[in-house]
């Protein structure tokens, strides 16, 4: 897969990109991370790349100019992938919609700052809006690392095979049962027994149990959408 | 506001906290950021910070122990905020809860990576969890950051006069506006002509509109929230 991530502050996201699991997966040649740094785009001749709002208001409006000529400049070198503007006005982003572009092989992810960006920056590109919450940001780039994140994760080959997405909260519906590991007691508190015996039917039903537990108490809403039976083996 | 986050990417999170709002709300002495790497804590002789987990499964689980005595140590210093571990399985973080930690004078924050953390580190310490949405990261560190940035930009003085926290999205109870700023006609198209014209009533009653619109067409869940009339003058 690859992203190009159009921001006022490449530098900001560069450290992250390098870490953990994005890190190998770029190593790996699974996925490539393009930085494109909006500001040598703008025409004006300070290189500004906000103003203010028409119809007055508080904080400063991206420009659409430099915002257009950048995503038209990846273009010209055959970028037509998905267009999407991380807002908090978007789709909401969640597993499925991680599941859905984990199968694109190009994304285009467009960081605002301020006030937002000129409608018409998002109206000539085409850009989808995607929200990763219900709560406001200083820019998109969180956004867009987050996109990055759980969507590469899906990619086959990018986890290791001691990983696992399938295992996790969300992908059974369910939020995760509780984990344990070594020492067996640890400042007076035991891992539970069942963990401890092998038994791997005991154990299953245990976890199944716990999760269920936990997602009836912490979010009834995901229990309506669970319609299986125990799905491990 | 004092919030220490405890990661075992320190590095990967430090150059997101120094620029733009959050880079400034430290300089004015308005936010104090700590990364403690969770790693030197671990009485491993190999300095492990995770293991495999009881009970089997793909992935690893951080151990309790490094993290407990991590906490214990801020502890040590005066530092007894509120403990907050970011995981899927947590409340989900909105801009409702950003308002409610806002009123906090210190904060913990607690990355996880893998599988997840020992629950006797969460029992022990009395974390509480807290979700940025409905999908799966690689750790903790992106919704550290998330919860940092939504949440400082509500500490009286962050945001500049400049700027605003009130005519946001989720604020209102409704999604934006579209936002224009100059030039008035670009590629053919025009900003809308009531934002020209300064009638404050009528730019208010348009911006209200499209707001409504734009969260009826996208956000209907939303609109049950909505009480109000036009709240702008």
């Amino acid at each position: 897969m690859w992203v190009k991530v159009l921001t006022i502050f490449p530098d900001m996201l560069r450290p992250m990109l390098s870490e953990s699991i994005l890190g190998r997966a770029m190593t790996k040649g699974l996925l490539r991370v393009d930085l494109i740094d909006i500001r040598p785009f703008s025409r004006n001749k300070h290189k500004n790349t906000d103003d203010y709002p028409f119809g007055g208001g508080a904080g400063m409006v991206m420009l659409a100019q430099p915002i257009v000529d950048a995503v038209e400049a990846q273009e010209v070198e055959g970028f037509t992938g998905r267009r999407i503007y991380l807002s908090p006005r978007g789709r909401t982003f969640t597993q499925q919609v991680a599941g859905e572009l984990a199968g694109e092989e190009q994304l285009l992810l467009l960081c605002g700052h301020y006030e937002g960006v000129d409608q018409r920056a998002l109206d000539i590109c085409g850009f989808e809006e995607l929200s990763i919450g219900d709560y406001i940001l200083t820019g998109g780039e969180l956004g867009a690392l987050v996109v990055i994140d759980a969507v590469s994760r899906l990619i086959p080959g990018v986890l290791g095979s001691e990983e696992s997405s399938v295992d996790e909260s969300f992908s059974s519906g369910l939020l995760e049962y509780p984990q344990y590991t070594r020492p067996r007691v640890y400042r007076g508190l035991e891992v539970p027994e069942v963990l401890l015996n092998g038994h791997h039917k005991h154990i299953n039903d245990w976890r199944r149990d716990q999760a269920l537990k936990i997602t009836r108490a912490r979010r009834p809403d995901l229990l309506a959408k669970d319609q299986g039976s125990p799905t491990d083996e």
